[in-house]
């Protein structure tokens, strides 16, 4: 049995099939999509990628259950991932209506005919992608892994909760993944990770504006006829090459690989705005008019609405005595993040430093914040 | 300049002052002084000394300040700690109205003479201990460096915070210890730490018991004659030797030595008591009232009512822009755990294993526990 | 002052001219090089790039140095790599005569600018990076950040000496780095990583299967007219995009990309070549007699003799009370670790998996070695 | 299944049979044993204990095989440990003629009844625990824990060697300990770490001679009427405070507990004496010698020759392609280390402060040393 060698879990075994799914190409390609995106621009050791990723939540996987099923479709949870990870999720989900759990419509060639010689069936392993708690459920192996593994590469000591404890101490009944109450402080332990990963990494704002400009430039390259269904096949190499060599993308893409990123003319949390009224603006429309207004191309501004994450591991079962009982209902801990996890959210607009106070001053009103924002300047970079 | 090599702080620079204090006998009797009394009955490797703790406060002080009589007050402490650190603390608070930072009463000898020969005041010395915010404040040395320590040596990640970072981004005004808005971030760490701490480690059940039995223990000794005034210039085989030899505390030391501890009788939260009500009970008169109600003797009875701790790091000053605010108006994350600390407290009644049912009966009786708790038989090592 | 975070230093600050000259694009370029070119095809988490390293050794420099010409010589000492670092390093000394310390031949655009408003001279920035024993002697920082760095991206633990107390115990006298005698462990230290990292890391045989593929794909595009002096100013994304869309070196980008590499045909240690000869051979020549005698193409074949490296560590100077001693003198092991060294050199000749038994007999033949090597089938993954 | 947490294994899992094991207060003594006798003078975070270890090396061991009876042997492998570990040996040895791992002498009470119960044959243990290379071999893994465990609490991180890599490529064919080849880096980094503790850790100087001094404690107690038989059943807590009550051991403990140590008078190599017949002679005689020529009391000189440790390790067996080959025959390393050892040997005299100069002179005669040494009069704690 062969073994890899993985700075998270250690030594990580691989039997014959897991193998033979990683030789393939289709597999292959998550080496060179890189796990965050662009958060290397702010810490500059987030540089993995979603392969190493997939088979730290196959490792966890196989810990859990015998289900060879079940630790396959772990190890192909992320292949439906377009270059960049999550960056270029909204435009695939825009113009393809195609989200990564949609592994069916994306597994192909080599991968497909190992699968079949193995007699593993497409359908099950979709539906264990996208229903199997083990890999998508309130506290599942995908989390597991990557708040670990994000905390080691990026360097933020936040997010090492202890998932040896937390596997140890969690059983899957064959339909839930359920905590033992001897691994409630492990479970608490990974949500406030998730409560700190957020603000600092995932959804640090040197990220959002680098995703941000990045999203613009796929949306030139479609504009300009790009067929967004290749994405699907691509990789970072493919997207970023294709960026330099055309004429609409090319200006975006050296911005970001010299870091001569967009400032925050905009920043506010959720206290400043009527917060069901901006998550139905048209982001593009008001970028337009701004842009009009100050009288700039629409392409040098970004309205930034950050998503309202769902947070499901409020809901993680715990055995208490034979009883199952919500994680939030045993852990004032938890019910406390719930509220918290609010605070996080923010409005943003983002556009090139010379047109900073204009932008400010006409998004603030086209936006209806009742005053001008305090304007942080500096555009720390940790 | 000597070095000591520290496993939290890597190495550890002595200039000759510090070095001078370190080389007396007084301070080396911290080396004999168990950092966390009787947790190594749960947490094996839980070994560590009062000894270098103080040096790690000492090292992180230095980061902060250049005042020397700061970082020597940093150094001493815990001088005044009595063996098993806090484990007989009740005990020199009750009969010597001693509290471990009353350190002008204990320090003398080589020590008093060194600081003496080096120009320092013990009066001044003895108010940085007591009111410098290096030292004793919200977010202090003391506890940057003890949450650390404790979670290396217990294994337990949770308080794995990030001190370098939180160093960092303090600074210290000449009057108050101030957190940097980059800091935030990590204060929320350290208190999140706290969190998990205390009910993990500091008032994990085995160690209450433990430590309860122990002050039993030290009771008897000064009821057949011990002069509680000798505690304070012991070290942990001093009062363990002497046990070993008395008639009185050499069965309750042999069942800590073999582990033979009392198990829970009764163990509740505060949704059980009427909290105001039992904060003033007499536990010795309702122990005794227990043993004869169940016909044993008084020393196999141990009521403990856990004190309420008071959280002054929600209280911590953070620099917003120029602005400071308290850290819980800042932190939503902050204000939650303020509330879910308190559904820690627990009410334990503790006896041999023998008596656990019929002592768990009276006491929920005397004590008016509504219905009898449920009991856990199994007491769980970690 | 901006602080980065690096997850092996942890805070890294970044002075005024140091930020200035990291937010030139030509520095960001680093960004996009990975450290250890292909070697995340063994380590999948080997993705770290030459911009954290340059980060890192900047900041070793900085302790050992308040010179800020030296600590900016330190950050800009691997300005000049090509893509993928040392795998393009044969290729642009082949045709471009360049070695990537050359770096006033590449520093030019806003990056030169930065240098000169500040003051400093092209001359004296080359200079150091090629002659300072900070940056380039014996033991020095570049080895001081990159033996944990990739340890640290690989997993493999054989790499974490103890950096911190090798810094704490070596000074610079102006001329010289001098280890104290009080480092010697250390340093000690320092050279078994590096005994050790060679043979499981930088020379792994399928590191330097990938890397030669590679180098074979350069050069079929040279022979294409491309022009290899463009390879200076390139970074990872570049090249992969060119190979993937020239018709010569397609399919060698693929293999590589979905890991079908090259098998061993032949890989033996010295003890089999008589070594003299074989480093004079000229390898293209004998792939290409190797592949006529087979019968297959010549892009088929690759003949790898690594080369031998000199091991200067040993030289580093030691204080032993007052006299400077070299290191080997003082320790035994050292003396050691330099013959050991010699066993991990090898010759390889790779080929396609179907090839793997012609090629081996056929170069075993004109390689002079005297029997057919025991070929290991295996290719382990670590 | 009980969990205990372990700072080096993470969770250890304990089931019943081992359970009781530890419950007895036979095993309950190992957590008052230091495991590094008095290193904490030193290193002051090596507060560890055998129990500890002893956990680490069942743990371990139930990882390389299944046999029950080797798994109870591994945990009561050092379960004869006198107080202070291998401080203590010497004594014993000497006057009792036994050694630790003559554990059927040592076990009895609730410990013989356990196993009893079990029906676990005490002979068949014993013989385990000297004999069975899972226990006690060339790379063993007592060995294992032991390296890593007292360099994560001194600080050191030279042993940080790869334990999970060597167990996972180690294999127990019934009668040996074999390596597979691909755990040959790992097994080599064993070794290194063993070269590097000796001198830093194990011997370091200061360890050393509070060795000396406790063993010279001892004897004192020994000549004043104490049976030596009594040490076998007594813990540290029960040594110390024997010596601080008695007349004869009174002063060395109390310069030992304010570490007022003597001093190196003499401290010198292989290089300086006649090996053959330095390790004949009579030290307590040579000590009555100096002191006589001195002129001061024989209770403050102490010659200390080191005894001569064979390093079984090398003879371990590697697996290379289904052939046994002994460890130093496929590693140039290991032969190396081999003859590297021998250098870390050392003769010294040490004594108390203010007769350091004089004790050299004399001992230097009377010891053959050539030249006077060279006195290192910075006693460096680290």
């Amino acid at each position: 049995m062969k073994t890899i060698r993985d700075p998270i879990h250690g030594q990580i075994r691989l039997e014959e099939t897991i193998l033979k799914i990683i030789d393939t190409p289709q597999f292959q390609r998550l080496r060179r999509i890189k796990q965050l995106g662009f958060a290397n621009l702010v810490y500059p050791g987030a540089n993995h990628t979603r392969f190493e990723h997939s088979l730290g939540v196959m490792h966890i996987a196989s810990k859990l259950t015998d289900n060879l099923e079940i630790v396959v479709a772990a190890l192909l949870h992320d292949i439906g991932h377009p270059p960049f990870s999550h960056s270029s999720e909204r435009i695939v989900k825009k113009y393809l209506r195609y989200e990564h759990e949609d592994v069916k419509r994306i597994i192909d060639g080599e991968l497909k005919d190992v699968l079949k010689e193995y007699g593993f069936s497409l359908n099950k392993i979709s539906k264990h992608i996208r229903f199997n708690p083990i890999i998508s459920g309130e506290i599942d192996t995908d989390r597991m892994d990557y708040l670990v593994r994000d905390s080691y590469y990026t360097g933020v000591a936040y997010g090492v909760f202890d998932v040896e404890r937390l596997i140890d101490k969690t059983y899957f009944d064959g339909k839930r993944l359920i905590i033992e109450s001897g691994g409630l402080k492990a479970a608490e332990s990974l949500l406030i990770s998730r409560y700190m990963m957020y603000p600092t990494v995932y959804y640090h704002h040197v990220c959002r504006i680098a995703r941000k400009m990045y999203e613009k430039a796929l949306e030139f390259l479609i504009n300009e006829g790009f067929d967004a269904k290749n994405l699907l096949h691509m990789d970072d190499f493919d997207v970023v090459s294709l960026m330099r060599n055309s004429n609409c993308a090319k200006e975006m893409i050296e911005l970001i690989d010299s870091r001569k990123l967009f400032k925050r003319a905009i920043y506010v949390g959720r206290d400043r705005v009527d917060l069901k009224e901006i998550t139905r603006i048209n982001e593009e429309r008001i970028e337009e008019e701004i842009a009009g207004e100050v009288g700039i191309e629409a392409k040098y501004v970004i309205v930034d609405v950050q998503p309202i994450e769902e947070v499901k591991e409020f809901n993680a079962l715990v055995d208490v005595d034979g009883e199952l009982v919500k994680l939030e209902e045993v852990s004032p801990l938890i019910k406390a993040l719930k509220l918290a996890e609010m605070e996080n959210w923010r409005l943003g607009v983002y556009t090139k430093r010379e047109y900073v106070e204009k932008v400010g001053k006409i998004a603030s009103k086209l936006l209806n914040l009742d005053k001008i924002p305090k304007q942080k300047t500096l555009d720390e970079i940790s």
